[in-house]
């Protein structure tokens, strides 16, 4: 089938007379190669179909979200079950205040809960709370550090003025010295730190956190009496059945969520310490569905599984095999590849390929025997991945990295 | 039952551990007297059930949302359906582009659409695509005007800087020699003037749109080649099966829309026409949620049920049947009463309340009765309200003012 007579390209030429662009947001296939489908027509366990029927073992896991695999029985009958008592009323329904205990109970640092729609919503009021509490200005964040698509966080200059981000300063992620720079120019306006728990930036490599700058944003936050936030929204729960820091002994004043806590329900949240508890009311947010009962439903039953289920140890356990697959192929075909992040949420690029070339030839034979992975992007891996969907990700892999090692652009 | 021994208590008092005081955002019930419920266990039709098992004919709609009826049957099951195939996944589905067309549709103005969660996204970006267009930063907002709960429309003060609204000018709603000082302020930097279809802000007498003045703001953006921004988040499809002031002939640039548009499912959408359509794209905005399938399925059949159904013309007939009852027993009872906004969106403020002491008896004895009304916010009526639920309506009511007619507040 030729890519200009499938339903996804039907489906696109439609599109791009009613939806800016064709396409927006994270989301849009446009910069990919014509063979990567945009439209989807239905997911189940770890797996994609588009609209023409082409079936997926899929590493973006809807971007984050799907923690547990799609169509997630337990989870989503807990929505659904609410759903038909009541989701969208007239005030909460009591699942809000359970929802709350649990993730309190769940995550160490947090003595209360906020629940709202967008990661966005999450990292936005952290800003205006770590503001209000001093009435500071300053919030330092890392430069390309991607906290949300809001005036002050979206990387795309369109639409901002330079007043929305008059009051941040930026820090080199994992960079002390730069970080106390940051620290020293806000001097005593410091509201808070925003960042996230590793380098996560798309289109470069990902690094772990040093356990040192870690250490050095709470300090600085301690010493100065302002705010530490952390950016979970991204890695939440796919590290820890905990706040991302608390393997290091740091807990955080707030941390926003979102993504995986409700397996693709679309909830948010953050989450606060005493500390913030009584400057959180001061700061006015709320939104149309953000009381909506269906998705706190299943974010309640998706701290259950990550509470009860070894969901955490077979993710490290699946993006470890995959990992170490994907480095023995590459390097018995003798091409450079760089895997980072942690392995449960693998970045793979391609050495001396700035355009994108090796990873869309790669790409390609992926998508073309049933395997979706992004070029530029770090990708996901959920509890639905098994190890032999694993193997076969690797049986296809290596015959891709044969395809590559015979093109031009090996040489 | 006393208000310390409820279920509805019982969850309050667990919430103030975990949740910032109690309940935040505009579905709190702190200010409230205590009768009125938090907690709501079931919604169906016009009928919300209580924690307690108290049922209510319900006037707020979840605060708009339901335009159709909790539980409406179609747009649940379309929600359910593709639920069942795809909701968050690596890529939309095809209803996007289905319901981006219907929205172009119906929708006068609209060349295109995006969709994201809250109403607050739609403004947002709406004022960020105005500021793009042609790089000028000045935009025109009514005073006290609700356009969403971000730091540069919230209104509370609590962590918004002076900058986030460096080059927001405000004018009063209606007075077109305001809108006029507003626009000669912003000389040659004018972006757009954001505004709402009729004045709806909280606590005060709603004011349908002075053509005039809906006129000129149509003017000076034409005159000033800047951006007309319609919020039709609130009133949109209760007031027409178009944009708001299309019965005035005024299309806007962009409009923002949310609430009704799916019913209770959690989508958001702005729309835009051709002079936007190539300034969008510049504008990076997503949410990790934002292309999920089920809301948009959802949103698809309530366009189909306010394309093909009479929903508009009851609803305002039930609302000018709630409007004439309600006047008229308050004249009885010589109590002075203001019923403003359109009939189907209806305010009710008593004379001399400024402490809303009136309201809240008035609104006891109402909700000890079976009947949710709302002291100080604009309500809602839905296709589900039927003439006897208005009829019942009113013989409560009728009770209520007998009530506070023989109170001293009535002297």
């Amino acid at each position: 089938m030729s890519p200009d007579k499938t339903n996804d390209s039907a489906l696109r030429a439609r599109a791009l007379r009613v939806i800016p662009n064709g396409m927006y947001g994270h989301q849009s296939a446009r910069r990919f190669p014509a063979s990567y489908p945009q439209y989807f027509e239905r997911a189940e366990g770890c797996r994609l179909w588009d609209v023409d029927g082409r079936q997926f073992i899929d590493y973006l896991c809807g971007y984050g979200p799907i923690l547990l695999g799609y169509q997630h029985p337990k989870i989503d009958e807990a929505a659904a079950r609410q759903q038909k008592k009541g989701d969208v009323m007239t005030g909460p329904g009591s699942v809000m205040v359970e929802l709350a205990e649990e993730f309190v109970r769940l995550v160490g640092h947090a003595d209360w809960a906020l629940f709202c729609k967008n990661g966005t919503d999450a990292t936005s009021t952290a800003i205006s709370v770590a503001r209000e509490y001093r009435g500071s200005r300053k919030v330092l964040i890392a430069e390309k550090a991607y906290h949300g698509s809001a005036v002050w966080c979206t990387p795309l200059p369109g639409g901002v003025l330079k007043e929305d981000r008059a009051h941040f300063i930026y820090f080199k992620y994992n960079d002390i010295e730069s970080l106390e720079r940051a620290s020293e120019e806000a001097g005593g306006d410091l509201a808070g730190i925003l960042v996230s728990p590793y380098k996560h930036d798309v289109y470069v490599d990902q690094e772990p956190v040093n356990p040192d700058f870690a250490q050095r944003c709470r300090a600085i936050c301690d010493e100065k009496d302002a705010i530490l936030m952390l950016d979970d929204v991204r890695a939440g729960f796919r590290l820890a059945r905990e706040s991302s820091w608390a393997r290091l002994g740091i807990q955080p004043d707030l941390s926003a969520w979102g993504k995986t806590i409700a397996n693709g329900h679309p909830i948010s949240a953050l989450l606060g310490n005493e500390r913030c508890r009584a400057t959180m009311p001061k700061v006015y947010v709320t939104g149309s569905y953000w009381f909506a009962a269906a998705a706190m439903a299943a974010s309640l039953a998706t701290l259950h599984e990550i509470s009860s289920s070894g969901y955490l140890e077979h993710i490290v356990r699946m993006g470890d095999m995959l990992r170490q697959g994907l480095a023995t192929q590459a390097a018995a075909y003798g091409i450079g590849l760089r895997l980072t992040g942690p392995v449960q949420m693998p970045q793979m690029l391609f050495d001396n390929d700035p355009e994108y070339k090796k990873s869309f030839v790669w790409g390609e034979y992926l998508i073309g025997h049933g395997v979706y992975f992004h070029p530029w992007h770090n990708m996901f891996i959920s509890a639905a991945h098994s190890e032999n969907d694993i193997k076969h990700t690797l049986q296809v892999t290596d015959r891709a990295f044969e395809v590559l090692a015979k093109s031009p652009l090996a040489a």
